[in-house]
């Protein structure tokens, strides 16, 4: 079900090809490292950077060598080092020196979701213009405000936008200060001590990360996770917020709402059987993105307490788990995307309902103009009267109101019906808008 | 990372290839169906049953078009209807009549399911004779109990199996229960009513169920998710049991305890790096099964509120996620029988480690003699300060109490001997071996 | 927020007390056994059947004893001795004999929720009569169904309960099956094999069993814990239905569709701020309670792995965990009778929103019955052409159909008609209702 | 359980009474703010500053309406109203205007996490403390590395210690980033336009946050929930960390292995039968905590997708989950710190557990220097013989390689021995144990 929980780019990023690419990329730069501390013939790197497309990999043996080795970067080695073995004898013999398995398959890991990152960032970057140039024109569209799926005061939709571009902001600040953590290499031999490297350890490990262009952490974190899930909980934090992005416009594009929908196009969102069906499927895939990160969190979070130098299970649970959170995170923005660029709003049939509620929603203006007069509750309750009343009759809360001398003895005619029109009910609205897009703006 | 968490069989039972046959077998009895019913041209089933290797698919065209309906059943019926069509006008006609997308996907989902049973079953059974068959090997092993990870009084090898054997009973219990309430039928059309098939409808459902030999449910359940959610629920709780398998094999595995351990294998359990390694990697697989499995559950368990007649993105959460589910327990299973089959344990260390601890682990046999004549605490204390002083000076809690006049006074030096040795406290050990391995001898 | 999660009774159930006094039973039903098998001084269980209602305990030393001992039943066992002592020196000797903290514990919480389960099943009586009436009255009530929250074709009202009627029926069976494996003693001492009781353990055991009424279990299960986690399933699986039963009526209930509503009742749902409100108080919290559960099993599936003979903190994590799983399947049952014993339908407006939709939603009608003159595919595409025109023009399908010729060709006018009825295209709706109400007839 | 899952102070922090008390201070702020803009009668504040205390409410009357109204505010504001009113009838009138439930209570919210943050803040400088003191105290520790369970080359306690110790000084960082998004004001009144207080909206709420030392927000968050969600990642980050310190305890507390212990007490770790007993009571309540948060946060996350201007049912299962987090957390710390405090190590013992693997674990240090000679595979090959011989005969590794001319071929005897001592492989713990040390000396 690719189609619905990952994008091409970033099931690119995580394909066991990538990963084994990456992998290559490390035993490469060690081999460089190495090199440089005099640990390795000249020409090592050399000989590794022909093997950075990890061509010489047998998907079948590494499949079986790693179901007896409980990970690939055993049996990835044991075939690098046959490969190289055939041409340079010497330069096979330090092939992974001073590393360990875990070493391999972390920094690999990191150099995946680094890759990851620049995707999640690229496609935040479209998002956020979108929902930008979308808040900027929906900014005074009046709508309905829903609390608890019922009726409330209205608001507009550029608010209702400009609260997910405010989140996606953040987001944005989140990814930046977790990758600083997060984005580090992974070096630490059999145990985390670079014992194998003696003296050499240092040097190595600095050239290493120079050569990754990975930062260097205080120390080996193989069993010290906390930055790595981390970046999963962000992404989870940001589908979260994606998730009720969708749920509102999949919620406003009932055939008995009818206020916003997802783009149509060709062929989407039809029915096998039903021929009347628009699907709001870009809703559906946000949500079901949404549904499953986080069970998977949940996840990531019990793996962290791996046993001593390296844990037993639960580092693997984790590497399986990890990839499915970014692709998760990739296809809910993708969708959102496509649902934010082209938004359909139809702002008569956002006025139309807010009209067929009588008056109603507004209800909270005059309670409030009287609460002054007689006091919030007495207020608050002679209008839920009038409100029944409206209700059941079908007259408007204006009429009704006019009706009611605890009212008209407070406040005239014109003033009712000042206080019920929407358009003058939206209080700060435009200027939470214009906060939330001037920091658009001072960020460009 | 299939190697740790599916097995073959059980990935080939959840393959896409597998999916799309699936759903082939559903399009083809509908067929059958309608065709008995005279809603289907003469000759239509045997037209379609050409097509049950689903051969027919072009893939990229089935992804693509999924992206834009939100399934993967609504491009299939059209490349179905494409490839009959060609030969076969009429017949192609009245392909899918009746159905909506839910009903053969689903329905598909539960023939997959039924023959994931099946090896879940065959596997349990296999589990089943290897644990019996060592739990009546060890029956009589000593070894040290151990509560809160500390030595308490001994046990015996075969007790600890038969624990993991009695759950493993219960659970084909719980698979068989609930495998009745969830090997059925979908079938329901768009919303649960089968109108498309008018006064058909129930004929139609009654053979299309008869053919595919699946029970017909009372009703449609196409958003009732109970009974699909239960049997990964149980697949959840069976993994656990094996979690817990695994994780006492690990523990015993330590170096420092040695008592038991996963069998070795030829380049099995080695380390990149370190050449002494024997790692327990069966159990690892086993407990990163166990970890991935509780988030997926919750799920599955988080999407079952689907909306109306067909919910928005839960189903599609839950579809992505119901395989894994069944792929992680088998992949326990086929781990837990290897450990178990050739379960290493080494009797002698198991006596070491008992000896070793000075008599302490069966203080309580010893308390539990005197409490009758000084009262439970009393006795309790005066255990705990000759434990203290045994720990403390290295001399066996034997020669200790012998040098404790309220000790003397109530017990003669046999008794003490006798009350320390551990193969004088085992208790009910084997009568609860005894009834676990009857009711196995009784089940055959 | 006990008001949201629980209900007097359940929280009763779990309450720190309940908990104590079971205890209490616990230890007098053991003193009881020892009694009878001559290991406690004749007279001993009458002595502590005084203290069945645990009030000799001192609450604040109690949790401190907890905090050092890691558990309540060592200090309770402490101040239960102490108690005794004063009085009856000797019967105070042989308290607790033979059994260990777990013991107590485990059997308590077994003891609770057996009380629990009768609770929950009366509730599922309550609700599955209010069902079965509701469902049963508006079994043809006819409203839109609705797929992927957009509209389909019509079902009806009683069908809809029907499937939350029927799920619920399960849930009770799933009870019965679960409580036959869960309800039962834990009683295995220090490390499950009873040594402290010699050759008595199995004539103690009995006993309490026999005293306390619950089912001897083949073996401890202090370490096996599926049988509970498998209760607590149960209860999370009942509570994912009354979730999708809440969902749907919120939805139903939501302005724009106003067609069905949970009962109104003084204060409620009512608004701090808004007079107008009337907010569906009850799904909310039934969905509240969906929320909350999944993630709850999911730390009891993950705390099955327990080490050895006793766990380290994954026991504690579970003891905790449990009761809220009770208590929220508890308060959601409550919240669902509520709605369904008073449930709002305005049949009026169901027929009023179906008509909005100028026949769109029976297209599938018309669809199948030129499918076998033009093929399913040809149909749809007309038909799809159609519903666009009548969406667009507002006129309604029935007028757009009769002014094709490629329709009227195979269809006359009032077939054209009779297919958009909705009234006529509920297909097997009716079977299904009565399938359900059948099953509820045949089980009084 | 709260003296397991909680602290007394995070416990006060989120207790009903405090929460009251936040909900009082946010009335009363809010009564200032309206004061100063002239919406409410001079004196409001300080009539309503007497009721900081929320001594007047009703518990009883709470709850009942609370059932009623789905949240305690509004029966909170109305006996707020009321006890003001029998005094102060005007100022009663404009108690809690312009905001809605939602407002106070996500305000208090943060409020009482304010509170709960500075507690955590304060804990994890002890827990920095005391880890600091050790890493620097056991800095030179040696003690066998475990991967996988299995011994692996030498590290020191210092080095284990600094690994939690720099990851708490990340999580730190976090709770600073964190704090800087979620410590803010929620004030939009019903649907987030404060429409309620027309063009004074935007200076009542920046006195309200001024009087509340509040950052204002760009706009409400009241659906927007990732920086309160984020705080409880963060959270739920840390005590993963502390779950991994606690395992690694127990693990080495094991009687089998015995190179640390969390301290001893009076009382402490005991058992209702086991005379012997010294339970890891420490650890396994942080393991409990740590089993227990990832559910909740899943529960958390879950959460995030709540409808259009207040969601349903949602809001409520984040508000009963999130204190549950926090008060977790404090807890794990709480015992981290007693256990890093007091942390018992015997040297003796970890060097006799690594003499008593007849230098195997250093196997790698041989075959590294065998590498450049042989290549790294040949000599791991040849290391993995002698190792097997050695552990089959129980001669030292040294002796075994002594004997190998594959291997005196290369290296002397006295290099053999150098290899394999465990005090000369310890590569680069010292330095990486000097960067964390140096950080933290450095912060001070």
């Amino acid at each position: 079900m690719e189609f619905l929980f990952s994008t091409p780019a970033m099931s690119a990023a995580f394909s066991p090809s990538r990963q084994l690419r990456a992998m290559a990329e490390f035993e490469w730069a060690l081999a460089c490292a190495l090199e440089r501390a005099g640990l390795a013939d000249p020409g090592s790197g050399d000989v590794l950077k022909r093997h950075l497309d990890a061509k010489f990999v047998d998907q079948k043996a590494l499949q079986e060598g790693a179901g007896s080795a409980g990970n690939i970067a055993i049996p990835f080695i044991r075939q690098l080092t046959a490969c190289v073995k055939m041409d340079y004898e010497a330069m096979a013999r330090t092939i992974h020196l001073g590393a360990t398995s875990q070493d391999v398959l972390d920094t690999a890991l990191v150099l995946q979701i680094r890759e990851a990152l620049v995707l999640i960032l690229e496609a935040i970057d479209r998002l956020d213009g979108a929902l930008a140039r979308q808040t900027r024109a929906h900014a005074q569209i009046i709508l309905t405000g829903r609390t608890w799926l019922q009726p409330a005061p209205p608001t507009t939709l550029g608010l209702k936008l400009a609260g997910t571009l405010s989140a996606l902001r953040r987001h944005r600040t989140r990814i930046t200060e977790a990758a600083k953590r997060g984005i580090v290499l992974q070096f630490g031999g059999a145990v985390g001590t670079l014992a194998a490297l003696g003296s050499d350890g240092p040097a190595v490990s600095a050239e290493l990360a120079r050569i990754l262009d990975l930062r260097e952490p205080e120390a080996p974190w193989h069993t010290q996770r906390d930055s790595l899930v981390e970046l999963a909980a962000v992404m989870a934090l940001l589908t979260g917020t994606l998730g009720k992005f969708a749920r509102d416009i999949s919620l406003l594009m009932q055939a008995e709402v009818g206020e916003a929908a997802e783009p149509a196009g060709e062929d989407k969102g039809g029915s096998s059987t039903m021929p009347q069906k628009q699907n709001p499927v870009g809703c559906a895939a946000i949500l079901a993105c949404a549904a499953r990160i986080p069970g998977l969190l949940a996840t990531l979070l019990g793996a962290m307490a791996q046993e001593h130098e390296r844990g037993l299970g639960l580092w693997q649970a984790e590497s399986a788990t990890l990839p499915a959170v970014f692709q998760l995170a990739a296809a809910a923005l993708e969708r959102s995307i496509e649902i934010a660029d082209n938004l359909v709003a139809d702002a008569g049939r956002m006025m139309d309902n807010l009209n067929a509620r009588l008056g109603l929603n507004q209800a909270e203006a005059v309670s409030v103009a009287l609460a002054r007069e007689m006091g919030r509750e007495t207020a608050h309750e002679l209008l839920q009267r009038a409100c029944r009343q409206a209700a059941e009759t079908g007259v408007h809360l204006a009429a009704v109101l006019k009706t009611m001398p605890d009212v008209t003895g407070h406040l005239r005619t014109e003033e009712i019906d000042r206080l019920l029109d929407p358009r003058q009910y939206l209080g700060s609205a435009q200027r939470y808008i214009g906060r939330v897009l001037g920091d658009v703006d001072a960020s460009r």
